[in-house]
């Protein structure tokens, strides 16, 4: 009997495997050296998740919420989901157009999966998960790149053939905050981009992971402000309240029919989310004050690390520097540094991790491997480590 | 765009529909004949989550267990359960062997998942979530159904045919103890039946979830007993620990590269269950004493529900009244008692409604419509509630 190509065509992540070898020979290099190995590979906020989040797990489990979950979501925490979402100004929300889910991972999969083998287009680079793991597994496999174009220090998109492109597809999967470049979409390329999905009839999949981690005083515009049915954002707890741990997401799109599908597709699969997490949840988000205060303080604290290797990297870098104005990665370019750094993908990893620093190497969100790039993530590190790994990457890079 | 075929085809539970019917009904049932209402056909122990397992959580939390957990389990988890099969004989598993899974429902999706469109054949009647969401998830429309012999007292599994079936199809799902029977199979029965999957090359999907609840002082022997590589085993903790919602469970095969394979399926869809909740169930576990006693005392509970059922139906009942040898559940015969409960299973649920008792009807567990069974479940009632439902199901039928 033959196994599901679903299963076939999905990796490990790639992440997963430099963090493994980065765990191997660290303790060597830091016997030698005397100095910290430097993890700049890691997509997890490296903070504790807030107490006034997970003390509510205990209580609610004293309180006896270990039975079956109700499926699609509790609504205390669909409540609460819709009463943020209103902050934001988006309205017309009830419960029927909300699904909790297991992280925004689940989220994905599951939209995905309802399509299965529809033709995806995406913004490049894309989020290794994507790639490896999610779109083969719901046999989406022509996936259709629209690379990000770099202009004037900012990662742009190029709007000439994507009228094209998306009279080609059928959904376009869009990261904002996007991962790994730290992009934000604005109200311009937001509106432009519904437009043409609305005249292709192609619908959105707006990955929002990242939407409390943007910079400079700015805030998300979510793709739920868009007009449309078509539209299927998806949320997760994991990276706002640095609780990747908790395995819990949401997905929100005004179409309730999709939704309904939705719910019983994560009803087959889990049974649904356990309650005890969604009450804790629930009850953190509904605390407005410590919930603003804590995301300011988080963005600020990541922000303050990036302007940090900004400031380091500029110098030599020029306008090849991207500052990223949400998320926790910039995506270097290194395309000039070839010799410093090796003219290959394996030999600037292999620079890397010889001078202690683990990062991953731009084919991990699709780029060509002949195309030189890095992902240096900064979250996971305090300031210290983030000054010590940016003083490193500038030497070898000198 | 049309959705995935595998999202149309799914229901939701029969039995989430009938809870949800009985609690409207309820109010005004229990207000005009100051009688309780009887919920005999929820499936979930009406026990707490015991304390040795459910205060670990807090203790994982405090300890930072809050990011992203091992892709397939984490090893404390496997180490423990590898010890616990280790105490029934079951050996030579390794970590490699196991994947934790969010409950055993997860990890039935993923076999049947793994094996998209494969022939399964499954003894009859068959848990309804099997029926409704998970075969027609993963598209195994082709089902064969293997009806259990009714044979002095007993539910028997008919060997004629059973050669020919097997030769038909590729996977053989059995749920033993059986929901909604309470059969335990016995050592000849599961060796004849895996010398024919054997012979013809059929997995064995063995979905043990009430293995912990068998009674008469017997044991469940689980089908990683016998041999082969084909024999893939789906646990949970739900029943065991009266912890249905902390969506925990796991699945073992000597088979480690269909486990791989499993495991890649759970990091996609949803990058596994929360680490604090598996630490929790590992300390519990490895507490042998105190999880020796509680298993002990449920079933010593759930027993004496058993025995008041069954010496107060089998007047009337006589021989065709089975006594179930493990699990939570009588399936009661009908068929001569359409005179008192009418002759359509629509009739039957009303009958049992407005006497106010909630049952669950043998179709959805895949029985013809036209065969009167129902399946009452005493997992949920206290002994007062057992009686007294018992006791208005007797007036019903006299």
């Amino acid at each position: 009997m033959e196994y599901n190509k679903s299963f076939k065509d999905i990796g490990l992540s790639p992440i997963v495997e430099i963090s493994e070898k980065a765990k191997e020979i660290a303790p060597e290099f830091e016997k030698r050296t005397k100095k910290p190995f430097i993890y700049f590979q890691r997509g997890e906020v490296g903070f504790d998740t807030p107490l006034f989040i997970s003390e509510n797990i205990n209580k609610a489990i004293s309180n006896g919420m270990t039975k079956y979950p109700k499926s699609g979501g509790e609504y205390y925490l669909k409540d609460a989901i819709i009463n943020m979402l209103h902050e934001d100004g988006i309205e017309e929300i009830t419960r029927e157009n909300i699904v909790i889910t297991h992280g925004g991972q689940e989220g994905l999969q599951l939209v995905f999966n309802l399509f299965e083998g529809a033709t995806v287009a995406s913004f490049f680079p894309i989020w290794s998960c994507m790639l490896e793991n999610i779109l083969p597994y719901s046999k989406n496999s022509k996936l259709i790149s629209i690379p990000f174009k770099e202009e004037g220090g900012k990662f742009k998109i190029d709007f000439r053939g994507l009228d094209e492109i998306l009279e080609n597809c059928d959904i376009l999967y869009l990261n904002n905050p996007n991962n790994p470049t730290g992009k934000v979409f604005n109200l311009y390329e937001l509106k432009t981009i519904n437009d043409l999905c609305l005249k292709h009839n192609v619908k959105i999949v707006s990955d929002e992971a990242y939407k409390d981690i943007v910079f400079d005083g700015e805030n998300l515009i979510s793709s739920l402000s868009l007009y449309g049915d078509h539209i299927i954002s998806v949320f997760t707890f994991s990276k706002t309240f640095a609780a990747t741990g908790f395995r819990i997401g949401y997905v929100v799109s005004r179409d309730k029919n999709l939704i309904e599908k939705l719910i019983r597709g994560d009803y087959t699969q889990t049974a649904g989310v356990p309650s005890f997490i969604q009450y804790a949840f629930s009850e953190g988000i509904k605390d407005i004050n410590k919930r603003t205060s804590w995301i300011k303080n988080m963005s600020s604290v990541l922000q303050e690390r990036r302007d940090i290797i900004f400031k380091e990297l500029h110098p030599i870098f020029k306008d090849d520097l991207i500052k990223p104005e949400g998320g926790f990665c910039f995506f270097l370019n290194l395309n000039k540094f070839s010799d410093k750094v090796g003219d290959t993908e394996e030999k600037i990893m292999n620079t890397f991790m010889k001078n202690g620093i683990a990062v991953v190497p731009g084919s991990s969100f699709g780029n060509p491997k002949s195309d030189k790039y890095i992902r240096v993530s900064y979250s996971a590190l305090n300031t210290e480590l983030v000054t010590e790994g940016v003083k490193r990457i500038k030497e070898i890079l000198s």
